[in-house]
């Protein structure tokens, strides 16, 4: 399996032949060999019509753990076309972790059909993970997490895992409850297999594991995980009772997730775009966008507006002007992108968001310095006008501490303001930017050189 | 354990208050009760002078593990500080894998010490690691893997591992491996707690288990942890010698340090830029991206510089010029974002890429159709000149095509050039959506207004 990685291209571009060619029988055929993960990846990767052509000659078996692997947008898209009936059979077949993590995507009637099926406790167990918003430990957590008591001998819990057969996914660890069911420790396998059988479980627990309450944040879930490398961690309620356990596979995928979020979130883009979701869809949600950044341009229009005057009789301002404003932009993004990152890592708050502050004028001070010079001396090589170099040079000085000004407090007044500071910062930036340079540049070239 | 997410906030504001009050012994107790990740998280969000008075308190034990978790630049200030003498003393607490991590940052004599006094065994396996590239398979990986041979019972597997005693961080499974130490499968240890105790190792170890060459990238490696849920992962040299393993803790470093790549090289930023490092050092690093950005903004203006007396004539162009450009830049951005993403999961490939370019051609020509009206009638209203709005409509609508055109091609044309598409995508688009909006809005003005 040690090629998988480079065979993957491959195969992909094997299938598509064969989707291209019409040869059902071979699409199929291939995709018996492929991963659920790796079809899911495949489906991504072409359009909405041959993702038709080849969900129909899907395995049944695998059809609930591909839908699994697909990014919502797309997953809805199959769930929506499938009858109820065969929607109840792919869930049956799916774990109870996983038909938790596929609920709110399913019509009304499946889930109704999917709860009566299952048995009492089942229900309970599945009720209790829905009970937890999505992005908190709760709703993250597994629900197949295997107790032990402390005060059994390590040979009896060998036995008993003996006798129940084979452990979860990702099992690196038993959780260690009292008789109510509380929390008192975890019981690492390793341990397991290294200590003296007849040493009781209570002396080699880990009495003092990372857990989470079921309310806290993935955020929060995510750092610890990273932080103490953890492979597993218990989950209680706020009474410390075992609910269940989180798996780093899950943290992964949230840590993913976020990635993708930091990125597509300042473009204005959904983390799960489709790239082959339907033309018009995808054009309404950029258009959403566009209409923000318009806006933010005719503002910066009429600013420009109020210096006709001032252009028509020093067209070099018109010349000029972008680059004023496009250097604050610029420079006040750097700032923004390392802060909104420090909020999120933790490492900026507002304990030390003086000191933040202080230090990003100090270096957009020297910047602004060196670029101030290099503008002015552009402008006046380019329009021998001495008076030019030097509005331009201290409308650039001007934005670029404007920039680092804004790129601080933007971030942490949006925040304040209940707005996701990755979301906002990186647009009201450069709509400050280009106000103050566009203002600056203008409004000094009016009092100086007119 | 619980609450210590919530406790860390306030544990750092006492820390910092002690700092403040020069309490030294109280700063030094405080440390104590931190997780060396979390003294790792303190010392980045404090000043560079502060850092160096808790470092002065940190227990010399831990000092090792902090600076494991410390990001590069810092790590490489305290490294300079400390002598030779106490850096190996520092190093030499550590195991094997992580003094492969740290050896990149030290200086040679303190390498040459280190080499010195390991035995040979430990010397191999230490160059072994170091012989593959940082960010590849070989070099992530960690030496500490347990193997066992396929013949054995499990019984003898578990008396061995008692024999052993503790095993390594992260362990979930025992690689098995043939007589010349070639990987043949690895056994799970949750098979081995579950299965028969007499039967052999070959009978229920995974034969096919997802492995990876030492010379695989490490984007590879983390995409397979992510596809297929690993824990761990053995490593295998060409000829399938077993090598080491790769745990996950290490892969999600990877990912996080990819996604924070993701966000900080688009805006010209190092991914480990430190907030506090000296205002000069940050002041030089941002240097060099205001100067590509002044080359390309001052580019930009050349365009403008050519349609010098248009403007002065008509006055108003100056004014609406940035609303052309600014959207194009905006909708290029949106485009180029999906792009890299797509590039970097696999998703968008040489043998989808016309399809992606066909679908956002057709994206951004419906977007161009309504913002190129609503762009006119702004105009017209502004203006009350009916061909004004008639040359910024067509104008936006070419810049908006020429956006998801450039959007499509510039990754893919960056990439082929050797340079990563994340770092230098987005400049690149933004001057073509700079030039192109200037040269069709001022162009077809000087055509059909003037």
């Amino acid at each position: 399996m040690a090629e998988d990685n480079k065979n993957i291209a491959a195969a992909f571009a094997d299938l598509s032949t064969a989707i291209e060619a019409d040869d059902l029988p071979s699409v199929a055929r291939q995709l018996t060999q492929l991963h659920p993960a790796d079809i899911g990846d495949f489906l991504e990767s072409i359009s909405p019509d041959r993702r038709a052509i080849v969900w129909e000659q899907l395995d049944p078996e695998i059809v609930g753990e591909v839908l699994l692997e697909l990014p919502e947008s797309i997953r809805s898209d199959f769930v929506d076309r499938m009858d109820t009936a065969h929607l109840v059979e792919v869930v049956h077949q799916l774990d109870m972790d996983d038909i938790a993590d596929l609920i709110p995507d399913l019509p009304d009637e499946v889930i109704a059909e999917i709860l009566f099926a299952l048995d009492k406790q089942d229900r309970e167990r599945l009720d209790t993970v829905l009970s937890y918003a999505e992005d908190t430990a709760g709703g993250l957590m597994n629900i197949d997490a295997v107790t032990v008591r402390e005060n059994i001998t390590l040979e009896v819990v060998m036995r008993y895992l003996r006798r129940r057969g084979d452990l979860p996914d990702q099992t690196n660890a038993l959780f260690v409850v009292d008789r109510n069911d509380r929390l008192i420790g975890t019981l690492l396998l390793r341990k397991l297999l290294t200590a003296d059988p007849s040493r009781r479980v209570g002396e080699i627990m880990n009495r003092e594991p990372v857990s989470f309450h079921a309310t806290q944040s993935e955020e929060e879930v995510a750092a610890a995980f990273e932080k103490y490398n953890l492979v597993t961690a218990p989950v209680t309620d706020e009474t410390g009772k075992m609910l269940g356990r989180i798996t780093v596979d899950d943290v992964v995928d949230v840590i993913r997730e976020h990635a993708q979020y930091s990125v597509m979130a300042p473009a204005g883009l959904r983390e799960d775009e489709d790239i082959f979701a339907p033309v018009v869809r995808s054009s309404r949600n950029r258009a959403v966008w566009l209409g923000v950044n318009l806006a933010t341009a005719v503002l910066a229009s009429v600013i420009i507006g109020f210096f006709e005057s001032t252009i028509q009789k020093v067209v070099a301002l018109a010349v000029l002007m972008p680059i004023v404003a496009s250097m604050g932009g610029n420079a006040g993004t750097q700032t923004v992108v390392l802060v909104v990152r420090g909020m999120a890592l933790g490492t900026i708050t507002r304990r030390n968001a003086n000191q933040v502050l202080l230090r990003e004028l100090a270096v957009s001070l020297l910047n602004s310095i060196l670029w101030a010079a290099v503008v002015a001396a552009v402008a006046v090589v380019w329009y021998k006008e001495p008076k030019l170099g030097l509005v331009i040079g201290l409308a650039m000085s001007i934005n670029l501490i404007a920039a680092a000004l804004s790129g601080v407090v933007i971030p942490l007044a949006v925040k304040r303001l209940g707005v996701d500071p990755a979301l906002a910062s990186g647009v009201v930036l450069t709509t400050v930017t280009d106000i103050v340079g566009f203002l600056s540049f203008l409004g000094l070239a009016a009092w100086l050189l007119v």
